[in-house]
């Protein structure tokens, strides 16, 4: 299934997005898409027969704002430098272990909702990932085949990043990683069930419609089982979660000088194959 | 105002420790201790009439737990080696602006709920701290001036932090402090106005009855309202977000070998002037 939250910021309503294309109103059937909901294995299946069943109410799409998928979301983990390609753009050696940071959720934004670039700020940066939402709770799991059995689904996320505040200002990579807006997600989730291979996904971003990253999950360091496999070890992953898992090579840092970071204006399109695809027009904090 | 919350975890309800030490229910005024109540001045002075009025019912402490005294935390932001004589006990320079780490809002619980040792840990340590608490949305403020109103009130919070995870394994400081039940906090949330000098407060925290770590704020590098005016810059702050403001020299990690990390069985106690006290014991996870 493809799972969806739409409506004006902080008041959506549940929705899917059904086999035709049709988007379908899930509010009389479920709250809200959240941890609740992604961990319920019955209240998805209701879900299910109602989509198969074809008694949901038509949405009219036009002019309605979708938000991020999930609703709640308790933390946002993510894993840096988990591509080849990318760890040797940014001049970084290839991780011997998963490189592990924190974005607030409240840098969760819908998938094509306006990015402020932060004042003061001169180096913002792009970065298409493939993110991972929990579905039930992941503590201290042995396997990466087990750990593949803790997740919900699968959705677009842009890991925007400020350079300067991330690397030159001291301290770790939170400060270039939190700033207001900077985690478009969505548009769905898209279930587990219907993405077989996580690690056979392409990923892609323009800006200003220009092709600036193309990779495949094929290419990460470590794939998503044994990211959350990892995980596990460290912090316990409960339903709702998100976790970011890295991107490919081409964002604005590895690029030639002058390096073409973000400014007011510019428009980012990404997505990620079967999970969408988003598209943000930058502005000024 | 001393602010807490009681009841067992996730079903506590708000209270209120009066002038008397006299634990009132909250309950049929306020829903719940957290962003909403600390932003809504006018809830906040009803509560306030409403506890010198002497109206509020008395609850039997005994046998009680304490929970953490804010729900539904957005985010939980640490600033590192904020006391000059914690950064020259780790080794680290003095830094020239503050260092910021993320802790996930799911590692919080109460006062004197468990601490569990991660499988795996050798390096467990503990780190007393000011925790700010939030009250008006903080975004790109001009002055630690400023900044000092948009403090709700302060509790003790506890940082629990590994040091092998945090430092010897590859990227961020987050994967060591983000391990389940690593931020205990509270007792109690005491409102700002009743903590004229936020940097004339003493911190302590005891091992099994041995002091290891005596400090003031009153020599933090970045003080409280600093703190906030500078993260505002990064981030923008919201109701309920909580700040640990950083931990005086006395950790495990600073000791001649053999180093007392923690272990199961444990105990750890710690205070901050004015904001309670409280008491973990260590269990393996």
């Amino acid at each position: 299934m493809k799972l969806l939250r739409v409506g004006t910021a902080g008041a959506e309503r549940p929705a899917l997005l059904d086999r035709d294309g049709v988007l379908r109103d899930l509010s009389a059937i479920v709250p809200d898409i959240d941890g609740n909901l992604l961990s319920d294995a019955a209240l998805l299946d209701r879900v299910r027969a109602a989509a198969g069943a074809g008694v949901l109410p038509a949405l009219d799409a036009a002019g309605l704002r979708i938000g991020p998928p999930v609703a709640r979301i308790g933390k946002v983990v993510c894993i840096g430098l988990n591509y080849h390609d990318h760890a040797a753009e940014t001049g970084a050696a290839t991780p011997a272990e998963p490189v592990v940071f924190l974005k607030a959720p409240d840098t969760v934004v819908g998938p094509d909702d306006t990015v402020l670039v932060p004042r003061g700020s001169v180096k913002t940066d792009w970065e298409v990932e493939l993110a991972i939402v929990i579905g039930r709770t992941a503590r201290y799991l042995e396997s990466a085949e087990d750990a593949l059995a803790h997740v919900a689904g699968y959705a677009v996320s842009h890991d925007v990043s400020e350079r300067e505040f991330q690397i030159e200002r001291g301290g770790t990579w939170d400060k270039g990683k939190n700033c207001e807006t900077f985690n478009p997600l969505g548009p769905w989730l898209v279930t587990a069930d219907e993405v077989p291979d996580p690690q056979g996904l392409d990923l892609r971003l323009w800006v200003n419609g220009e092709l600036r990253q193309h990779g495949s999950t094929a290419n990460q360091i470590f794939p998503v089982g044994e990211v959350i496999r990892y995980l596990s070890h460290f912090m316990t992953l409960y339903p709702g979660d998100v976790v970011n898992t890295g991107t490919p090579a081409g964002v604005a840092m590895g690029q030639p000088e002058p390096k073409p970071f973000l400014r007011s204006g510019d428009v980012v399109e990404l997505e990620v194959d079967g999970l969408g695809r988003q598209r943000q027009q930058l502005k000024d904090a």
